[in-house]
């Protein structure tokens, strides 16, 4: 299901050769009747040649087509690697073209992504052969092919479907390292059959990365391709109201990115760190965000350790308002730390289980927020380091 | 030697029994005729009972002595803790007041530094008899036992002397984790015979603290100890001039920061940093600092793999002045990325060694900056996985 969930929607995932056997060329195809669309970028200043060109496609609010590939992220690449972008999309329309569209394709409509090995330039032969192969297979029930297409080191496809009043909302995800705020190593596709014009899409999808993929810190490292993507048939005939839609499109969100945080490369353990009693969502959000960039802290909960002193010294370093004498942190509901010093044994905190709940109460304010991260692992050190990305 | 090279300090290193067997406590005594003194502290809000304590002490710009014990950090232990901090340095000037010293020494003229487990008591019975051993102990000899008293998973003691021009410039530190900008679980005591009045000796500190201890960048995370402090006894009967006194106080820092480097847990690696063609210093220590904190990057270094795209990406988040596709980085003088895009052979580059140099010109004007880091390796997942600190 996935993207395809919604009507209107199209989709494919092919073997093209960039990686060895598996699927690498994904395509998605919304057939209308609307094409509106909406897109948020990396927020890194290098940016691959895929983001460079999709954020001038998306300046006027109009999508026909994602074409993605996994295998390479076609960044650091220069001219020539825009070149390869621009011809992928040039080589998507034409083929879209021709083949029982409503109404051409053009190269300025085909948003594209790409994620990989960066600094390396793409087969671009085998691609627009797979764009080609790609184009032919589009179908109703593409989704699961598609989004098992864009998938690096993730060892599963990410999809979520959220039904809102009459109209739905469908996504797939690919990334399993290097999430980070400003988003991740994160390439989403969100389709939804729903009646909305571009800025309606665009104040729902920002709305939803800010309190999703933006709170996802897995290892604090932000890449140079991500991009999530949202798509509007129209099909369905329905326009729900900005509210209904953004909650829709925020739960598609907040799913994958729960997909993500529970697939990261090597961890251990699911952690989301709760953070109550701020004067500022803001400053609950800076304080969360320390603590899941904290290598000692993320080493310790790898080993089984519920050492809320280094989280206390991880809060210590940000801006946020809080007294150091009012903290108090919680691990899986034990209060191990009252007033910023020891509180309830730290025996009875019980870490055996993949996830984990870090609780701050900070005593400044009624604001709170979650970010979600992993532990730092064995495992985590292995994959990075012998895998080139 | 280290504390004890410059005339008029006297040392010692005992073993209370705070930990099991090894040393664990130590004294450095001012005999003057100066007792000029200046000092840094972490920029963590949470801060430790002893640096709470030892900040009041250096307001007077003077200070007698340093007590200092491994064991436990004294941090996030609330008033009680304050009180054992204040009990320490009561019987510390006791202690010395008793014994052969040219005038009485009050409580608040002992600087307190502690380092080890966050959130715990000390065990103040046996830290006191340790201060009374140590006071029995203390000699012109005892800059050895001082440096070894105060490690903590460090697996070597890290002293340095300098000599200037009629004067001594003598150091010990304790750090083997947690290395990070604006310091790091790092205690640092550094001595001098020469005159200087403390203002003198406060700006020789700050300056040559912001281009060391600051620039060295383990595994970004910030403690609640970090004490820098330095003395001056006068006894040398030389006044050097601020500049001279500067360069002796950064030669040992200097050399103390890269001995924390060269031990950081579990690193196989010693990654220097070298950002050049900036728009300001402020620029490359962010670049420098961006770099030596991305997770994906040290990995990369632990796999020996040159891997310049994550580089690039870690450079692509500051909000320094360059422009991606300007930017060169070399990896033991081997130019992989020019431009911004790939560069020489990536196999050209041998990263056999121990110490590795990364090159970045962003091009962007003449400013540098050099940040020390370590690769993110096995053996540090694992020792900050079983050790709680």
């Amino acid at each position: 299901m996935s993207v395809t969930a919604p009507k209107g929607f199209r989709a494919a995932g092919v073997a093209a050769g960039i990686k060895q056997g598996a699927l690498d060329v994904a395509l998605v195809v919304n057939d209308g009747p609307d094409t509106t669309a909406a897109a948020v970028f990396t927020s890194n200043r290098i940016k691959a040649a895929p983001v460079l060109w999709s954020q001038q496609v998306l300046r006027a609010g109009i999508a026909r087509a994602v074409v993605l590939n996994s295998g390479g992220a076609n960044a650091c690449t220069g001219p020539a690697g825009f070149q390869d972008t621009h011809a992928t999309a040039e080589h998507t329309a034409a083929a879209l073209s021709g083949r029982a569209s409503r109404f051409p394709v053009g190269a300025g409509d085909v948003v594209v992504c790409s994620t990989g090995l960066i600094g390396e330039r793409l087969p671009v032969r085998k691609l627009l052969a797979g764009v080609d192969a790609a184009a032919r297979g589009l179908s109703r029930d593409g989704g699961a092919d598609a989004a098992t297409a864009i998938m690096t080191t993730d060892t599963r496809p990410k999809t979520a479907v959220h039904s809102g009043q009459g109209f739905t909302v469908g996504g797939m995800a690919k990334g399993a390292g290097m999430l980070a705020p400003g988003l991740a190593t994160m390439l989403v596709v969100l389709t939804t059959d729903a009646v909305a014009d571009a800025s309606t899409l665009d104040t729902a999808l920002r709305g939803a990365t800010r309190r999703t993929f933006d709170r996802v810190d897995s290892d604090g490292c932000m890449s140079t391709n991500d991009t999530v993507l949202l798509m509007a048939s129209g099909a369905a005939g329905i326009a729900p109201t900005p509210a209904e839609l953004a909650a829709a499109v925020t739960a598609v969100c907040e799913d994958l990115a729960r997909q993500l945080v529970s697939d990261a490369e090597g961890a251990t353990k699911e952690i989301a760190i709760e953070v109550a009693g701020a004067a500022s969502e803001d400053d609950a959000v800076e304080v969360g965000r320390s603590i899941a960039r904290n290598n000692l802290v993320k080493t310790a909960f790898f080993g089984n350790d519920p050492n809320w002193g280094r989280i206390l010294a991880a809060i210590g370093t940000t801006r946020a308002a809080f007294e150091p004498d009012h903290v108090d942190v919680a691990i899986n509901g034990v209060w191990i730390c009252k007033n910023g010093a020891a509180g309830e044994d730290r025996a009875k905190v019980d870490l055996s289980a993949r996830e984990v709940t870090v609780t701050v109460d900070l005593h400044a304010g009624d604001e709170q927020a979650t970010v979600w991260t992993n532990d730092l692992s064995m495992g985590y050190v292995h994959e990075n380091s012998a895998y080139s990305s």
